[in-house]
């Protein structure tokens, strides 16, 4: 599964900025990839891409329409169904991270088989996995991991493979969730593979490679959520990372989702990921904090980072305030 | 998902006795459930039970057939499609626990619909779960654990929960794996759920319950699996147990399927356990060790045991030598 660019994001009628997140992130980190942006009557977001009718679009060479927009419920609004059906009739593909799939609305399915396109269902894994055999594979892997859940481990997962590009070294972001997969057009959902294969699927998604090259792989869950630890573990195990970054949100005040659930020390979260990675890569070790401060004014944000650095004697930076030069700075 | 007893437990063309290993389980530990045998011509296996044709255990009453046995590649052999659909047609359900599915057979399929009877694909979850949401439930739970896959932790609950019944214990076996369940009539396959709801699941299995009742929860694979590990940690956090039973092989020389990974130590596997599941039980203990000591000859064995009991502190007994009176004396 890999999503064609050039890309239209189409944005529906997004409800406001926020329901168009996954195209944002998309225009924001592929920006080479996005032609243009595609709006229907009533869509309240704007890119600031140039807007493009599917024709417009497809007349201007572009091979995949990606479903960037949110709305309640993630099922497939009856009112993109035309444009998209449009999409697939001018030779496009179709891409989406949402619960409902592509491929369950006959219209589009039926569009697909009539135009030999491709409905691309990202949350949904088509391919079967091997369970992992945990063989050291050649190559360097990095994984972001969490205090909890949505602290930013996607976001600097692809700023540091920015950085590592922009110094000509030789890397990859491995994308585990919809919305990196939809940014990076290829990529594995490990929280919707079967449980049997979760670190199968990592294995998988980071395979060999050349002794200098770095796999970025986007972290999922967190050890200390009780809804996603499994998955959290599986990719540790199976992504074998040489290189640690924790990421952090310092304002949270539970586990998201879990009110009567507190956040873990960042210590603790560094040795517990440290201990149960060890078991296929005794070598691993954390390398620096990633927090998102964007709740903190910037002096409080400025003190907050200098504390963690102290305390845990790592480089600790906002990726999005900072940039994340630090933290490639100290790789192995 | 319920099994209708009484079964007709279905051996095939069973090349040995070990391919009808499923059957056999069924039969050791719910013999008031199984109304018979079902051979067919070239079955080498033999339970000891009545033989009966599909006929005859209908006209008995026997309301489900249980395919208990196993062939290279856990498929639905031809020679069994026609025995299967007479037993759909005279009435009965179809059971199994196989890789591919009952359901995939079109003349399956077509007979269970025909009939109004039910095909139990047990390995493959047909119910939707929720994420965990971490809750404390009352009622006891305890669960079983492994330094590896396959070293007794079925055996070792089905054992405990026997011998709580006998002490009229008000207790439930909960089964996570495809022999438990065609064992119990109930329960889901915990490494057959989607990532997401590993978790979820086990708190689905295990729900609120009077608190004076056990649930004896059948453990898979080990923190220490690289395979499965993720699978052990939902299951822990989603079974919130009040007791561990550690289960050990102690000739095994390698982790199951992983030629170059040791086994953990007893007292490592103890640490981890715990350490991980008092994010969602901060009182869980491990009461005792449960060892398959088969591959040993008595003397060697009570050594063993004796010295796993002097070096931990705790009783270690083995299940099928000693029984398990001793493990379930300490439970809190």
């Amino acid at each position: 599964m890999a999503i064609d660019p050039p890309y239209l994001l189409f944005l529906g009628d997004a409800a406001d900025e926020l329901a168009a997140k996954t195209a944002r992130g998309v225009a924001h980190w592929r920006p080479d990839r996005c032609l243009g942006q595609v709006r229907l009557p009533g869509c309240k977001a704007d890119l600031g891409l140039p807007d493009k009718t599917i024709d417009q679009g497809a007349a201007e060479g572009a091979r995949s329409v990606v479903v960037g927009v949110a709305n309640r419920g993630g099922v497939i609004s009856e009112a993109w169904t035309d444009a998209l059906e449009r999409a697939l009739d001018a030779g496009m593909d179709v891409a989406a991270g949402l619960h409902a799939r592509l491929n369950d609305v006959p219209r589009l399915a039926e569009a697909a088989a009539r135009n030999g396109r491709r409905l691309h269902d990202v949350r949904h894994p088509t391919r079967q996995f091997s369970v992992a055999d945990g063989k050291t594979r050649p190559g360097k892997r990095l994984l972001t991991v969490g205090t909890d859940c949505s602290v930013g481990k996607m976001y600097t997962s692809l700023a540091l493979d920015a950085e590592l590009k922009r110094r000509e070294v030789d890397a990859d972001f491995r994308a585990t969730g919809q919305t990196g997969i939809l940014i990076c057009g290829e990529g594995v959902s490990v929280d919707a593979v079967v449980a049997d294969f979760i670190s199968g699927a990592a294995e998988w998604l980071t395979p060999a490679n050349e002794p200098d090259h770095w796999d970025v792989v986007e972290g999922q869950g967190s050890l200390f959520h009780v809804s996603f630890a499994g998955v959290s573990l599986g990719l540790l195990h199976g992504s074998q990372p040489d290189a640690l970054v924790l990421c952090h949100e310092p304002t949270r005040e539970h586990m998201r989702g879990l009110p009567t659930y507190g956040l873990p020390t960042l210590a603790d979260t560094i040795a517990r990921n440290e201990e149960l990675a060890r078991l296929t890569n005794p070598a691993v070790a954390t390398v620096g904090v990633a927090v998102n401060t964007a709740a903190m004014d910037a002096g409080a944000a400025r003190r907050y980072l200098r504390e963690t650095e102290d305390a845990l004697g790592l480089p600790a930076v906002d990726p999005v305030r900072d940039g994340v030069a630090r933290l490639v700075d100290v790789l192995p």
